[in-house]
């Protein structure tokens, strides 16, 4: 088990320069469709299409400052991938990304736009991922988990004091939570007022609320899920459960259905296109789960990312 | 002809009024993946889908001002109905839309959602809006046009006078060009300023670019294309021609080629639903036809709508 430190202010605070520096402030639109007072953070406009480009930022700085020269390495088939391409190239910092066989031709594509190193190892994410990790500890480079790493987490949670000066009636954030580096960077960032913060997973693969339930990370069933983003087991001793847990948030589960129905309506109702990852938030939002505020301040929705493939976007919208 | 006045200081100030009493101010995002200098302004997160609905207050608000009670009659198959629809249950005003038969489910099905008289009448747009000037003058309701009406041209022109705001280094706009009510509010709006008007139409429906190259309105033909909301001939002695000329709005085209492959790209690219209307500034941008400013002050592209039915855009995508 690997031992990751918890983050601290000098996290935070460096997440939040590097954050500025090289990212757009995203929009906060109103939602009068979905609830007198509901909001939606338009992440999908990040430049690589989400927000990990924040978590990715923040731990390529940190490797830069720490150790000039360091090269940074990770398993992803997807969107932490991107971000820490952007952050190298951004940053001057050499990326290699260890992409699992099975990640689809878009998101390597996507991933070939920037100057990174990318290897194709293994057929999934975790022998993906411990090839990244061989990888690290051979060659010496910065190994980042998607979740699991102090950096990570404060980037992620740069969206979260944006949010405090851009919503300023704020009174609940509603979070996707995969392996709940956002969910753990929103509510620490959030910690110390009286934002409520929601996490929602998606119900085939309810890694985090087991995590939270047993007070430590237990093995689960991964069913397919439109939510890939947010698929997969945690690692052992993952900081996000720990924090998860200490900062009390909510954590929700919403169905294959209700994530299919709402990239269709996102789609149609709000000329949105959301990733299953992305849509966990309004499905939760259009399932009930979620009660508003009762003194009418704003019900704060993210919408994470937009990468999904072209041709599973067309299959959801023609079902 | 129809006499119609040019927009004056008072309808801009009262347009401006009920615009920012009702509606969002939209968001400005960069767009680096379109050039250094590039940002788009995203209408598509108006209430009802499209600029339009600025007009739409507009003109219903000058109604209820000038005579309570009276009623707004209008003929539309689309986002000029939908927001004097939303306009009419904002301001407690009666609206009734002339829907031509060939308008859309989808979009007959969206006015449905407000309190609003439809009346199905006629084949294609021009019958309808015979039979809506005939409605207006038999019960004394006030007649809006789409675009040739000196209230709805104030009303898009509330679009310029935010981006005036959100944009401290405005260079060049692109606007979407059908009737020119859009494009002519803007250009009045940005009058005395240097800020370059540039409109974007449809090369399967020239009727502006032809208006103002021959000095007058002119008849063309209207081929079919996938910018419905910007298609059709204009009206004699449409304001919006004179207005173009005096404020030396340069006119360009697009392809249904740029249309279609801008639409994809939006939702693929940017994660954004764009109609064929809405895209193609978007289009003229990747089709090398608008020269980025020398000064490095932003160009400034309009998305003005998101209302594509639901089967036309599943199409589009998997062309």
């Amino acid at each position: 088990m690997r031992t990751v430190a918890h983050p601290e202010q000098s996290h935070h605070d460096r997440a939040w320069e590097v954050v500025r520096r090289h990212l757009p402030v995203t929009p906060v639109v109103t939602s009068p469709q979905l609830g007198r007072h509901v909001s939606l953070k338009i992440e999908t406009f990040q430049p690589t299409g989400s927000f990990k480009v924040r978590g990715g930022l923040a731990a390529v700085a940190a490797t830069r400052d720490s150790t000039p020269g360091r090269e940074v390495v990770a398993a992803s088939a997807g969107n932490h991938g991107l971000g820490l391409a952007y952050a190298g190239a951004a940053l001057g910092v050499k990326v290699t990304v260890i992409v699992p066989r099975l990640a689809s031709a878009a998101k390597v594509s996507a991933l070939r736009q920037f100057d990174v190193r990318l290897i194709l190892h293994g057929e999934g994410y975790s022998e993906a991922e411990a090839h990244a990790l061989e990888l690290a500890s051979a060659t010496g480079s910065g190994f980042v988990s998607p979740y699991n790493d102090p950096d990570v987490i404060a980037g992620q949670g740069t969206l979260a004091r944006e949010l405090l000066e851009q919503v300023p009636s704020l009174g609940t954030v509603v979070v996707p939570v995969g392996g709940g580096g956002l969910v753990a960077g929103v509510a620490l960032a959030l910690a110390g007022t009286d934002v409520r913060v929601i996490g929602v997973e998606s119900e085939a693969s309810p890694a985090m609320s087991a995590a939270v339930a047993a007070g430590t990370v237990v093995p689960i069933a991964v069913e397919p899920t439109l939510a890939d983003g947010l698929a997969g087991n945690l690692e052992a001793g993952a900081i996000t459960v720990d924090i998860a847990r200490h900062e009390k948030v909510e954590i929700l589960t919403v169905s294959e259905a209700d994530i299919r129905s709402t990239m269709a309506y996102a789609a149609h109702k709000m000329g949105l296109v959301l990733e299953g990852a992305g849509a966990v938030g309004v499905a939760a939002v259009r399932a009930g789960l979620i009660t508003p505020d009762q003194s009418g301040r704003q019900t704060l929705v993210l919408l994470t990312g937009r990468n999904v493939a072209p041709a599973l976007f067309e299959e959801v919208l023609h079902a």
